[in-house]
């Protein structure tokens, strides 16, 4: 393979078009897109409207005159489009975990006879620690089990009440059989709920069609909308008026401004709110959700694919493992070295951003809409680089930071 | 009284000045600042920064290098210094309903023995609802036992485990005695949670003098965070080891970025938090609460009087009847009238904006830091003629909106 080969790639890309409508950065290579995607050009335009017009001008009428009493039901129907779900059955509200939180205290009470929450032994550690924490809230004998990733199937004892995995993992990349699990679950008797954060936007997801019950997912990963976007979440429109919910706020209740004395639960997936959104927030995400909608979903899956094995290739000679299963995987690469911290500082100090997750991992999110070829070999030579100068060996980039 | 009168009390009013530093619309009085505060000027310029700067050009490497990490800790500490709280004891977080959930949930912890959530019949209707919402999850014979906002000393049996009040009610503006119902409540063994909603921003409040235990509150009403602004908790710092939360999240982890598979609670007021908080609107937050931190909240609170004063002086005779307890009361107005739905809606049409609360409540927010006495007398004089006129009458103002 030669960088000319792949700028060819480049120039006949369906999606190239789309780098422009991202605000990048000069001398970046941006491989960190699945934990916090980039600025879209429209975000700014559309923040100064929202807060100049519809907050300063508009001050409390925007509920009604701007639409921001439905704004988190909109963007949610949008986010159902790419994650394969009908109208009404998404809605953008609160954080992945507080969303989790919620959603899994339901599926628990739709189980009351079942005690098990199968998840993945290494799923995201805040799904695995929501879990635990509502468990030991119930007090009733509730189990997080975690199993191997390629275990969960064959767990389903008829004690699980609910199957809770994130689609593709944080860590390697590795991708679930959402059809085939969730078959399985119902088949036992269980539900599923599936943390999208790293699938939604990423490559197509079929929730409907894949007969899933419920999920959870990202706004700041690869939706692109701003740090800490509102999250979403989705319940089956079949599973809606069973829902309750733990955490019963005014904006779930089914008037929320006749300030009744006791809570009555809102009709369909609005019941799933709980306060305020974050408007602003909110409509940044929007222009992120509004961006993914322009591509084809099937466009950015394949070519996610082949920059995964393009990243892959180009990486096979150097002193790195590759952790992603390649046959099954998401839209990231995960390289273990052993002083995998430093050496992502290294990379980058050289412009080259991606990020390192405990204790060893490189990890590389593929995003199609503003990712070239070309900027793969670029990013692999610079690894190159400095894993033969063992330039990660110099102390600076071995200074521990918050965030990693 | 005269507008004379009352613009010569605007001419030495030591706060008039502020009154630039918000941007508000023409032709307007804005007497619900209780509900949603208006922009301040320094908002869009900050938050073009946050998105194009730290976001746009910063990317993943603003958790650090724009001290994103640090944000809602700095946010919250702001927040501490108007409310009398110390250093690290106030978080910003979600929604105030979810941290209404998380603290009453970590207080019924704190008190296993007792069961009963004591609270005012006419508190905020959430509040009431995700105090049901969590005896019902619990499933342990919890009750929420509502009484008359003057009953509560009287009630604190030895089965109340915790008081939960908002400090200044939504629907009439009164003001209970924090000191006092504090120590009736340590005095019974009792928790105390308090929604300052309607207080934070508005008056000086002295958390840790009181003693009071727990407290949430609001950041879009008297803080002027913009809508849906995110949220606030405090934890006395004296309880902040044993406090078990029900949801957690990874940023409450001792070491979120450790990505450890067991839950350890962070050590302070950093384990109340749950997942990535919402940066944009987090940072317009900061500005309102900045230009809060400005002002001598004494001023505010002395003129927020006052204006009160004014303003149900200036109705008194008209066909409504004044709510508030003139003598114990935080800083709105309301007044009684049976049609006030459509009356505030001829208000609106009128410039005048207010807000309805079901049944028959006109609210208006007296905030100094933007309202004229002047203003009163202005607004005064729309309401005498539409109920002389009774313009409300017409067909047009009984459409109902979703927001009202």
């Amino acid at each position: 393979m030669t960088r000319d080969e792949l700028t060819r790639l480049d120039a006949v890309d369906p999606l190239a078009g789309f780098r422009a409508r991202f605000s990048l950065p000069d001398g970046v290579i941006y491989l960190d897109g699945n934990s916090l995607g980039p600025l879209p050009a429209a975000t700014p335009g559309r923040i100064a409207e929202v807060i100049g017009d519809e907050w300063g001008q508009g001050l409390i009428r925007s509920w009604n005159d701007a639409g921001w009493i439905d704004r988190a039901g909109r963007v949610g129907d949008k986010i159902g489009r790419l994650i394969g779900a009908a109208p009404q059955s998404v809605m953008v509200a609160d954080s992945t975990s507080v969303n989790l939180f919620k959603l899994l205290s339901a599926a628990l009470r739709m189980r009351p006879e079942r005690r098990v929450i199968l998840s993945e032994a290494g799923n995201f550690p805040t799904d695995l620690y929501i879990a635990e924490g509502l468990a030991d809230l119930l007090g009733r004998g509730h189990e997080l089990r975690c199993v191997a990733p390629d275990e969960i199937v064959t767990h389903l004892q008829p004690d699980v009440a609910v199957v809770m995995l994130t689609e593709v993992n944080y860590h390697t990349g590795r991708r679930h059989d959402m059809a085939a699990i969730t078959a399985a679950a119902h088949h036992a008797g269980a539900l599923t709920l599936w943390d999208l954060a790293h699938s939604a936007g990423a490559m197509p997801v079929e929730l409907a069609a894949c007969d899933a019950d419920l999920a959870v997912g990202c706004g700041y990963k690869f939706l692109n909308g701003g740090p800490g976007a509102p999250a979403f979440l989705y319940v089956a429109p079949r599973l809606q008026a069973e829902m309750i919910y733990p955490i019963t706020g005014w904006l779930g209740h089914a008037a929320p401004f006749a300030f009744e004395p006791g809570f009555r639960p809102a009709y369909g997936i609005a019941r799933a709110t709980v306060g305020t959104p974050p408007i602003i927030s909110l409509s940044a995400l929007e222009v992120g959700i509004d961006l993914a909608l322009e591509a084809d979903l099937a466009l950015v899956r394949a070519k996610s694919l082949r920059m995964g094995e393009v990243f892959a290739a180009l990486t096979a000679e150097l002193d790195v493992t590759l952790m992603t299963p390649m046959g099954s995987r998401g839209s990231q690469i995960s390289l273990a070295h052993p002083d995998a911290y430093a050496v992502m500082q290294a990379l980058i100090e050289r412009g080259v951003i991606g990020d390192f997750r405990a204790p060893d991992v490189l990890r590389f999110g593929m995003t199609p809409l503003y990712t070239r070829y070309a900027d793969l070999w670029d990013a692999a030579l610079v690894l190159r680089e400095i894993l033969a100068a063992e330039t990660w060996r110099e102390p600076r980039f071995h200074a521990r930071r918050a965030v990693t």
